[in-house]
């Protein structure tokens, strides 16, 4: 059994920072679990746009409210707690966060993140075994 | 894209209950993302022994306080909100929720859940295949 803390695993190598966002992976590859499990933080006010070529993603809303828009259809939907996403079809979306409070969502993805990735300009982790 | 929202999935068919928990079901094996996803509350005072020998789960807490006692080493630990566990060994255990408040949790399974099964008299979910 595995146990880990939110806060805890902000303070190390399992937190990752960028601009409009940050993730704590307290999952990853190595855990053979089959699915890396983080959770993100998407600041209040940003807009990130996201394309997960290589992976499936659900995404759950714990607090925070915003939107995401699916470019595949034009759609937008409202994010708010209770409300779960699935990029089943890979989608590209935008989700932009309502200013006055972060978003933060529970993160699954298939095929697990290793925790070496980085965003590639399109919005996508390289698949496993690829270089970043 | 899938969007769904917890209020109004458990509404429907997505919602199991258990004496001591409910669970549902946002994503399942169905939806093609490798993994299901669930939100589970486990209801204020029980006490639930579980054992899936066919599935990895991933729990994080959103809400409510109780423990986990992991039966492989006889440890216990402390399950409030920011706090993860994995049960990456197929761990037999048995989750105490205090007094006063449900404990929700959003749990992913690998495999995925079909929705199809119960919970055996042992504590685990049948493998994917097999019948209840």
């Amino acid at each position: 059994m595995i146990v880990r803390e939110l806060e805890e695993a902000r303070s190390g190598e399992r937190l990752v920072k960028s601009e409009g966002w940050d993730s704590t992976r307290l999952l990853l590859a190595g855990d053979d679990m089959g699915f890396s499990f983080h959770i993100t933080r998407l600041f209040a006010g940003s807009t990130n746009t996201f394309e997960y070529k290589h992976h499936f993603e659900a995404v759950y809303c714990i607090s925070g409210e915003g939107t995401i828009e699916d470019h595949g259809t034009g759609k937008t939907h409202t994010i708010k707690p209770g409300v779960m996403y699935a990029l089943n079809e890979h989608d590209r979306h935008t989700v932009r966060t309502n200013a006055g409070e972060d978003l933060v969502v529970a993160c699954s993805f298939n095929p697990p993140v290793t925790g070496q990735e980085v965003h590639r300009e399109d919005g996508s982790y390289a698949p496993p075994g690829e270089a970043a």
